[in-house]
């Protein structure tokens, strides 16, 4: 386990709240991206998510091609990681029976209400990703104040 | 994008939180609202969510009217944001096979034998909702400090 | 409800936040378990978690015992509260087609290749798991500070 607790604040680590809405017609992962470059958000996580999308693309668990799925969805639940090297995000997402689907975000996530998003950013830890030869992704690693 | 970011505190975006267990047949949606209500949260979104359900009343992907559901659940996830001006939420199900449904949080939903959950509020920001002639909805405006 | 609110600073609960990345074939809730152990977690709650595994337990709603997936899943999403006393939290996993099932999380949930898991733990409150009549399960209690 990679684990780095900060030393400096005994009791607090500093962070710092993002809220955003997204538009209709804004794509999901572009805007986040754009944001936390835009921003230099450095250690960034998501908090909460609602909203709804009118076409989806995934990549689900095992595949190496992403999918598309063009109906109008709730946002369940979005969950992950921010930082200049990368963005590592999950979501589900429900349709018109209820039924829920989810996987790895991808671009062409496109509003179709709106999307309230709160972003946390830890003041205190850097974010990186690195090539882990073991996964063969760019994992996430931590680095300490 | 809507964005607004704190610029008194330049690292800290000063977070207030709420822990609360909800008792069985507690509805979790009225019991959010007064709690919004009562403790005047004014930029309020989820942390984290846990607990199960007896019945459920869900606003389905692209319906107008809600659906219920009379079966024990567990709560999976629960997401959004709380303000003065209403409090828009979406949580996603689990049955006794672990099938999962999601929707919009409606009154109904019927806490069976808890609902742990944990609120930030932010001080930083103010939300409030403000009909949008594009989308139909009171949606999300977030105004800085 | 139950609820504690902090007054010894008005605006502010102070959280700490921890950020771990857990590796290939570890145990999702054993080493969560350790980790609140280790690291003396007494009010702490999962703010995001993303990653993958290959084999799940969970314990369905309504159901005495655990159940055993074995399948190379996401995970879309875990939420709930970790003290000394124990862990409660929920997890949606989602397969190659997209379909999810939840539950509550058990040892056995096995990382195929991450598990990025941001906690905050609040350090106004204690939380404590007291036997509950009414449901027959360890239920959460808030202590304020």
């Amino acid at each position: 386990m990679r684990l780095v607790v900060s030393s400096s604040y005994p009791y607090l680590n500093v962070m710092k709240i993002f809220a955003l809405r997204l538009n209709p017609n804004q794509d999901l992962k572009t805007e986040l991206k754009k944001f936390t470059l835009e921003n230099n958000v450095r250690a960034g996580f998501i908090l909460t998510t609602v909203g709804s999308l009118k076409k989806a693309r995934l990549r689900l668990a095992n595949q190496k091609q992403s999918t598309s799925f063009v109906e109008n969805f709730e946002i369940i639940s979005l969950g992950g990681t921010l930082c200049q090297d990368g963005l590592h995000l999950h979501i589900a997402l429900a349709d018109s029976k209820g039924n829920t689907i989810g996987g790895h975000l991808e671009e062409g996530c496109i509003v179709y209400t709106t999307a309230e998003i709160v972003l946390g950013e830890s003041k205190t830890y850097t974010f990186t990703r690195v090539f882990d030869s073991d996964t063969g992704f760019n994992e996430l690693e931590i680095i300490g104040d």
